[in-house]
């Protein structure tokens, strides 16, 4: 620890942080990031893990038709308190793996900002302008909080759980007008439940929507009760018993307060387009390259060996036989095998193929190997290489150096609203009348005065 | 990992439970801990934090005189679901520092196991034996959860905060009757939602009631939605991924199935007879000894050193100018100036005295010292050896092998029943008949067919 108190800055800064201090552009880049996460939660809808978390959430408030809560649980059309709501909309945005994802530190944003920063502010009567503020404060810490955390971190924890409590606390606490010393106590109540782990891969069992319900109703929670007067911990990130203290061995603190207020980690954030781990994605664009470029069929290959980073392989590596349409979409082999027969690996592609005796022929040959020149690159770039062995004895080389999505490759409005309209169709979550309005709402958000419900109640 | 399905094991132990395996001696003290435990969270009622965090449950639910939820809140005299009322609860209980501690594990069972049992028996209308049977189940595996996860992990992770949500699950889950596949599933949900660090001790902040209120309430939630076909990781504890492996660097499998069915664990759970951290009992019994048996005044005394275990220079050594009531119960100097004073350090002297000049000035004159004895003893065995130094020159030597309130040296009914009388009479929680009429209904407790509410509603 150094005399410069790292929390307190950040926290500072997320406190302070004011709609003329952020650049025009991400601010744009915000809005489209809420439409973004706003369809993935429609997509949501139906999901087992959601329903059953969204069910616990509507059991344990006592709001019902009579009773009604200030905040909007999406899937259900009902309404509870902001803790709750938060928790079941949280479930609800990860579960497609369609929500975005910042390449540096790993994080998934959206699916523990959006929530709580939403359920406060439709329960406070927020304008448009001041969520999003609270989003990017919440990108802002969120984003630092990972890459503070390290590669260490991630090998064991999914950092969306661990830092996305902070993340939520930034936003939440921003909405509630917390001052730098409460936005630094509701930091230390959210990095004390801190949690999530990996394990649940290997067993394709449902944690995932739970990390994400943890991590926003827990953030959410500690920024009320900072808000309230509860006191935390002055060093949970970077203290001697703290945050990467118990989870991390190669923790890095001048992370967390790399460029406050001119970098803009928001903006470094990448949309996902296949339906699947992100880790899958470079190697995924880089195949299909190859089979365009070569105008290949997947019979014509008879192996496909990609070059990752070592992160893949701790997070793909024991999927090997996937069971679910969930854990097909950690599984490089199917992704690639969808990708080679489809040319894209949607929400379509893995619920209807995934388990096809062709795509699971095509899984078996797909290889991932340690690639030092895509690992040193990691985090921050996600380089895409794959080496092609045709059974005509010929290998050919694919890479792609940003993945669709990426910074430098990313989508427009119209990719944007297209993907929303798409995952909504799938879950049956809303109808396209009322994604049409919703959609059109949140791309006006900065001249709403109060932010009210997007969908319909029930 | 072995071969062995560990996890499995001990869910299995906790899912087919049944008051016959459960020996008498066993049911008796699971009855004397929550006598003892109730004084403990009645003991919270006025507590800043703890009224911080009953507020936010309360404001979290949508109920009120008309809405009632089917569980109580102690403090408050409102009720809620049994998720935010097992929030509140263990918030309360935790607070005083006397509630129960197991030695072995350096856990504390009562403020995670009875919140959320009591919660889920009076919404489900369980009987008094079901609420006995959850109550082992949930102490047998917390403990062994604790004893699991080692030495290395409470030197950064308060284990009663990360354990704890295991203890609660199991409790919870075998009130809801899961099977052992379902605890299983609960297992991994609480295990993966484990969180609690001690860098807030440093700040004497308030986070020590939000981690019991934390594993309270998500262990509470894993159960249930097992019980609605929530899946979880089948290894969290001992997996690759698992909590051991992001948490501790010395964990024991062994430890978790240690003499199942015959060894009861929650037998060798000590009772709190000092309001004050644990680590600090020893030493005080100690000193009392070699002061009563020399007939000494405080002012003959020109230091004492304590001769302590390494886990007691972890917790306390970092609380050197106690600023708070609370943070004055983690400090060494404290609790052994009031003893020297007042033969005691309830929750009146520290209330009253914790900053008294003398009392401070005593504080200075206490040590810690590393004892390769008691530190090999430890957890199993919680030695108290001081070296008082007269002003006279001489050195006189304190030794005690089992403090008050452990197993060899426990409390009896009676003790327990004045105990959490003085600590209504402290608190204001209840008055002595709402007392009385309480604490007869928990000596009674097998033979209540349905578990109501302990005190009177607001």
């Amino acid at each position: 620890m150094t005399t410069q108190h790292l929390s307190r800055e950040l926290a500072s800064f997320a406190a302070n942080l004011k709609a003329a201090d952020i650049p025009d552009d991400v601010m744009n880049r915000a809005e489209d990031l809420l439409v973004d996460w706003f369809g993935s939660t429609i997509a949501g809808k139906g999901s087992r893990p959601v329903e059953l978390i969204t069910q616990f959430a509507q059991n344990m408030g006592g709001f019902d038709a009579a009773h009604a809560g200030p905040s909007e649980i999406l899937v259900s059309r009902k309404t509870s308190s902001p803790f709750l709501a938060a928790m079941a909309n949280a479930a609800a945005s990860h579960v497609a793996e369609q929500d975005d994802v910042h390449n540096g530190s790993v994080f998934h944003p959206a699916t523990v900002v959006f929530p709580p920063a939403l359920a406060c502010a439709q329960a406070l009567g927020s304008s448009g302008e001041e969520l999003l503020v609270a989003t990017v404060a919440g990108y802002e810490v969120g984003i630092r909080v990972g890459e503070f955390l390290g590669r260490s971190h991630y090998k064991v924890f999914h950092t969306t759980g661990t830092a996305g409590t902070l993340a939520a606390a930034a936003a939440v606490g921003r909405l509630l007008k917390l001052s730098p010393e409460q936005m630094l106590n509701a930091f230390g109540s959210a990095g004390t439940q801190s949690a999530g782990l990996w394990e649940f891969l290997r067993d394709a069992a449902d944690s995932k929507q739970l990390h994400t319900a943890h991590a926003a109703s827990t953030g959410l929670m500690s920024a009320y009760i900072a808000q309230a007067g509860f006191t935390g911990a002055q060093h949970i990130l970077e203290g001697k018993q703290g945050l990467a203290a118990g989870m991390s061995s190669d923790s890095d603190p001048s992370k967390l307060v790399d460029r406050l207020g001119s970098r803009w980690a928001l903006e470094e954030t990448s949309f996902k387009y296949y339906a699947s781990c992100r880790h899958t994605h470079p190697a995924a664009d880089a195949l299909l390259q190859v089979m365009l470029a070569s105008k290949l069929a997947p019979s014509d290959i008879a192996k496909v060996e990609t070059l990752v980073h070592q992160g893949a392989i701790d997070v793909l590596g024991p999927v090997t036989d996937p069971a679910t349409v969930h854990q097909s979409k950690f599984s490089m082999g199917t992704v690639l095998a969808l990708v080679a027969h489809y040319q894209f690996a949607g929400l379509q592609e893995f619920d209807k193929h995934f388990h096809d005796d062709e795509i699971c022929a095509f899984r078996e040959r797909v290889t991932m190997t340690l690639d030092p020149e895509v690992d040193g690159a990691y985090p921050q770039r996600w380089i895409g290489k794959v080496k092609v062995h045709l059974k005509s004895g010929q290998v050919l080389d694919g890479r792609v150096d940003e993945p669709k999505g990426d910074p430098g490759n990313t989508l427009s409005r119209a990719e944007i609203t297209d993907k929303a309209m798409r995952l909504a169709a799938f879950s049956g979550g809303a109808n396209p009348a009322e994604m049409n309005k919703a959609i059109d709402l949140l791309w006006n958000i900065r001249k709403q005065a109060k932010i009210g419900f997007l969908l319909p109640s029930n």
